[in-house]
């Protein structure tokens, strides 16, 4: 389609360069205020620079690149994505919304438009590291509070301790929050993470809206007994009970449109091929973009463990360990998105995003959009996760087409 | 029942005694081949010694006491069970019957029967430091073959080293099998494992059969995914169809008398709340005291198994990882048994054992019989588990009528 492939080569490169700073050497491993993402940041920072933005760390991690207006001060679009990985992730999760961005702004060559733009590289997306997710979005969103930053990871390494090593300062962490007025807009390119632009051979979609996500951590309590001595009518197995919830979950999901539930861990505690199970841990994760749909299935799969527990004379303890409500994008935003993907003689394809992203933190600030780019096999988090140049490329174009529209429209 | 306890005291305090050789504060745990191991042989050969019996320990641990019949050299009757635990388990499991067994040898007063008693007390019956079982009876039994001590543990400790540390020796375990004409048979006192006897009220059990264990490592690999992304009708989903797999093993049993099935572990690999699970581990454990029974049960698990691949589009891979067919106990000592029961006032309860036990791996050289004492709750290889003075008490009194009953019996 574009015989000159050069913006998607150059945002390609720097994700080869940014993914030497691993952890891991199969897939990349970048966690939350790691060398790795020190490392990173440092580098965006001198890119951002090379742009022609001013860039620094904020106190909570993240890198932010300013490039003024036509006068200085005048409010912001946001661009960018995070800089931070699952462990033995891919390397574009995140990073490909960064580069674009920063793309973004290069390619501009110093000509001012009537807002200023401000490319992030936020910190702490995945959530993998310590016990909490979003860190750098949020407080660019203003929805942190200072207890957020008490909690450990695995380690005992303390989040506001690992924050000062890395450079930040958690004290400062409300200097970090834009005001709603500074602000016109969030807008971020992301890798699908599914298999939709691919299975319909579309190299990008239009996000529509961020799903909201509820997630469960259960623990259920029977009687642990010996495997050839308690008679199946007498036993009360924490694990059958488990099982019955973890298909109940995929019944009642399946049933319904735009909406997907999970059973991701399993764990029966001190676990023996000849003992029956005493206790089961896992988790549930249920997500729609329609808060209504969602809730509705929780309260369902809730009616329906009470059952479970009731008939097999076992114990449920539900914690809720994740909540976030569906965002929906600016439809002014999906508007401009959609011609710009026509402009290249790409038919529009909206998608909903099942995965969470930075954009729906920023939803609580300003109106947001987002750019989805074609992934192979809709695989993302494993070193499998790939995209090609030419993808690349045209979302780089699509955004870059984005940008100058808004500005042509006068959006200030 | 009995004024005088004087029996079933001396056992518990015995029970006591050797629960201090333990690696564990809460619970007891004696590994095959531990210090701890070596610590209860030694003292258990002393009271074998202070019984009449020269005592000592044999090439694969077995700690083992002989008390001569009416002449030297006469075939004996074995007696005992086993000396070493699970983790964090209960202290009466095994070792109750090899005292059990010294107390019938030290109340004959140097006085003598038509035939000879060994007394042993078994290393590796429960098979948890090492990944196999049975090791000191089945080298009794002489089933074993030299690979047997090839195994390491989880500390990569080879069994063959180990029990060269704990005094053994790998090399001369052929010397530990007895001839068939040299054994009149083997008796086992243990508790019951289950809830029957405590239901019912009953101090005591005659063991009729011991069921016949198949023992499965299951993997099933679908497609990992992201939890948000992957719409509920392209999952392969290894957790969801392990689920299935637990409900049909449990649905299988449920409509069978004399059968039970357990899946005890579960584990997703790399599991997260928030990825879908592409691969699941889990074991089943099936028995029965009928082979036949047992077999139909493994093979329509399997056909739900192979139904459940193909149609959730997973594949299942299934490592048979212990296999031990039934055994019966003999006619005749079942008969001497109850008898010795009925003596007491009490009335005969047979039972059929679901738990494995040294008896069924006897019953490969001889033919076995098995009293079972009533357990609190039913609940064994745990601290809690717990039995009365006055059923141990009782169950000395059984045995020891039983030995008489064989001696005038002629039963040589």
């Amino acid at each position: 389609m574009n015989a000159d492939l050069r913006l998607g080569e150059e945002v390609m490169d720097r994700v080869d360069e940014l993914a030497r700073f691993s952890a891991s050497f199969e897939g990349l491993t970048r966690l939350y205020l790691s060398p790795q993402h020190r490392a990173a940041v440092d580098l965006v920072a001198e890119w951002m620079t090379e742009a022609g933005m001013p860039a620094s760390v904020d106190a909570v991690g993240n890198v932010v690149g300013r490039y003024e207006g036509q006068e200085p001060g005048l409010p912001a679009l946001l661009l960018g994505s995070h800089l931070d990985s699952v462990r033995n992730g891919g390397k574009y999760d995140g990073t490909l919304g960064v580069l674009a961005a920063i793309a973004c702004v290069k390619r501009l060559e110093g000509r001012r438009l009537p807002f200023a733009i401000e490319v992030f590289g936020f910190g702490d997306e995945e959530g993998v590291r310590f016990p909490c997710a979003l860190t750098g979005s949020s407080a660019v969103a203003g929805t942190l509070e200072r207890s957020h930053f008490d909690v450990s990871d695995a380690d005992g390494v303390v989040l506001s301790d690992a924050l000062i090593e890395f450079g930040g300062d958690p004290d400062k962490f409300e200097s970090v929050a834009r005001n709603r007025a500074d602000v016109l807009g969030y807008i971020e390119v992301h890798i699908e993470q599914g298999p939709v632009l691919e299975n319909e051979g579309i190299p990008v979609g239009v996000v529509t809206s961020i799903a909201g996500a509820s997630r469960f951590a259960v623990s259920v309590t029977g009687s642990s007994g010996h495997a050839g001595t308690v008679p199946m009518s007498m036993r009360e197995d924490a694990l059958a009970a488990a099982a019955e919830v973890v298909l109940d979950v995929e019944r009642r999901c399946r049933g319904q449109d735009h909406l997907v539930g999970t059973v991701g861990q399993m764990n029966v505690e001190k676990g023996a091929p000849n003992v029956i199970p005493g206790t089961a841990h896992f988790s549930i994760d249920i997500r729609s973009p329609d808060d209504e749909v969602r809730k509705t299935a929780i309260d369902d799969i809730g009616r329906s463990i009470e059952a479970i527990g009731s008939r097999r004379r076992v114990r449920f303890d539900i914690r809720r360990t994740y909540e976030y409500p569906s965002c929906l994008c600016s439809a002014g935003f999906i508007e401009h998105l959609e011609a710009a993907v026509a402009h290249f003689g790409i038919k529009p394809r909206q998608i909903s995003s099942g995965a969470g992203h930075d954009a729906m933190v920023l939803g609580e600030l300003t109106r947001v959009g987002m750019l989805f780019v074609r992934c192979k096999g809709g695989i993302s988090h494993a070193p499998e996760e790939s995209i090609s140049v030419q993808d690349v490329d045209t979302a780089c174009r699509v955004l870059n087409s984005f940008v100058d529209a808004l500005a042509t429209a006068g959006e200030t």
